[in-house]
């Protein structure tokens, strides 16, 4: 008999395990960073109702979640997740991770440590924009602070966490600090980061310790008036870091650059502008026509910020030759930076923005 | 009418430079490179006819294109493919272009030089197994000697490689020297590179002029006798390098070591037999269970190779500690690098194998 209870027993025990509960809680009603201007949507980076670009790709994009990131703070020792993107297919040059997944950071010793990833569902079947996974479990007991960067290029329609029943989730305080706006290309929007968390932009918030607003928008960052109205209503900016001369052809760049900055100006007269050359492609190595145009636009950028640079003091400008290595291994496709792309990326610029930000109060 | 005819004229050019004629080649017929032991069909690295390994994936992953590549010369100023996958989906963890992709380097000064690559179909419709592309476009005129990488992570049925019409195709000899094989898990099938030519099988042997045959079977890598076998049928082995302990468990380590080293070294008594330790997962960071399941798979490798040891002078372990950095940040998942991941792992291997191959007069 007493056999038998302790059989009993050792099943209820291993039944509990097996089939444990989870509670799901909305990730809106946490703490959700990384809006430049609050939005209507949850996930939504930019309000297309107040903002309009003319340009239907532009609203696509504005509406991902890239660069926004849910803090929350559980002791549960399972986190899942469920969330819903939209149905589009996964581009193929960097991870679906990247595009429709989650990426979890947790703090510890005073770090963000990399805890786990939510996988989109990648099935054929009808419900491929329905995504549910465990990011991380098994975990100690204790107080977990945690930062969870959303998809980077797809719209987020909904997110919930499940912890274990009985566990705690609350919002936690933003602890990052100034307000740093990254605008440019799909080398800012994140192609080809891994995860959603390793975009140059998160790393460079993440690593010191800075509040960076995503504005990446993949091929269609042209120096639009349209942008430039964005950025100039965004309030409280303390320093501005442009991927400006990736997208716009040479005779935009001269065209259309000076009054870009004019509009930002007027609005933000004393913020440092630190525009960066775009990268110079892999895609240049054999392609003779792509080599013209890319130097062209190199050239244009460049030209157009030393003059402007003659008359303003805040307009600073980082060399782009460090960006991609020198072993042509560093992008996916000849255009976008791997993880070791921004890797060498951050190497070159991390330094010298810092030291930039140093005259202005910013560390 | 000179104005006419004169417009008549550039129409025509325009027509013959908008709708280039394009000549397709089969590249079964050109230098397939990367079979261990060749096959009767032409993209497959192992024969499931000859070899039979009683598992439905590891026989699906025997027929991938992994590792192969096509050597070729051509004096076309563009270079576009056609190609046919299988129909399946990529997988979440890294790019379709490196599951299903090309990936095209060319000769300049000695070097292989990334010049394109092929990228997948992700559309929705019936034909996604279907890829059609340009690869680079718009060279300079000239002889260039190409190193075409083919998928890593599907079947390849076919491929048509497509010049410009009147530009010679011809097979290139095979420049790779000695016979390396390199046999592992998922980290060795490619999982998560960025392109098929930047697995850390293909990157080593390109960097150092070694012809490496790639035997990554994602999650499938378990000292099983079968593989055992292939291994030891293969011949002119100078040097076997092995990621043999990312997927069994420390059970299986300890109970199928031996045999497995026993079957090789039937065939191959005196070849070096360089082992890794397998990478400190980044799922450790937070997941208890996985910590210690990785420690005792670690501790197991270790304990079996250190025996081994003292009774075979041509066995080498290197250790993993370096293989993932020290920030966190070198993998898609938490257990596969990515190409930052595969550089640090090559910063840590490479000089220690290259130690080890030249006392066997391997340079």
């Amino acid at each position: 008999m007493k056999k038998i209870l302790t059989a009993a027993l050792a099943m209820l025990v291993f039944l509990s395990l097996g089939a444990q509960e989870i509670r799901y809680f909305n990730a809106a009603e946490l703490n959700v960073i990384g809006k430049a201007i609050p939005t209507a949507k949850d996930f939504t980076r930019i309000d297309t109702a107040a903002y309009k670009f003319n340009d239907k790709v532009i609203e696509e994009y504005a509406c991902h979640s890239t660069g926004l990131a849910v803090l929350f703070a559980t002791d549960s020792p399972i986190i899942k997740a469920r969330w819903q993107t939209s149905q589009k297919n996964a581009e193929e040059n960097f991870t679906a991770i990247a595009q429709k997944g989650l990426d979890l950071y947790i703090k510890k010793d005073g770090e963000w440590v990399f805890a786990g990833v939510g996988r989109p569902n990648m099935s054929k079947g009808p419900a491929y924009d329905q995504h549910e996974g465990t990011i991380v479990k098994s975990m100690a007991p204790g107080r977990k602070e945690c930062l969870l960067y959303l998809p980077l290029f797809d719209s987020l329609d909904s997110l919930f966490i499940g912890v274990e029943e009985g566990s705690y989730v609350e919002p936690v305080e933003n602890p990052f600090k100034y307000r740093i706006v990254v605008k440019g290309s799909s080398v800012t929007h994140g192609l080809a980061a891994s995860r959603p968390g390793m975009s140059y932009a998160a790393r460079f918030g993440r690593d010191n310790g800075f509040y960076t607003f995503n504005l990446g928008f993949s091929g269609k960052s042209k120096l639009q008036k349209e942008f430039a109205q964005y950025l100039a209503d965004i309030e409280d900016v303390d320093a501005f870091i442009f991927d400006a001369f990736s997208n716009p052809s040479a005779e935009i760049i001269h065209e259309d650059f000076d009054t870009f900055v004019d509009i930002i100006r007027a609005a933000h007269p004393d913020v440092p502008l630190i525009f960066m050359q775009t990268e110079r492609r892999e895609s240049r190595n054999f392609d003779t026509w792509r080599e013209d145009f890319e130097a062209k636009k190199q050239a244009a950028a460049e030209e157009e910020i030393r003059e402007r640079m003659k008359t303003d003091k805040h307009i600073y400008f980082l060399p782009s030759d460090e960006f991609l290595g020198d072993e042509h291994i560093a992008t996916s496709d000849g255009s976008h930076p791997t993880d070791l792309g921004f890797t060498y990326m951050l190497e070159s610029i991390s330094p010298k923005i810092l030291k930039i930000f140093r005259k202005y109060g910013i560390r």
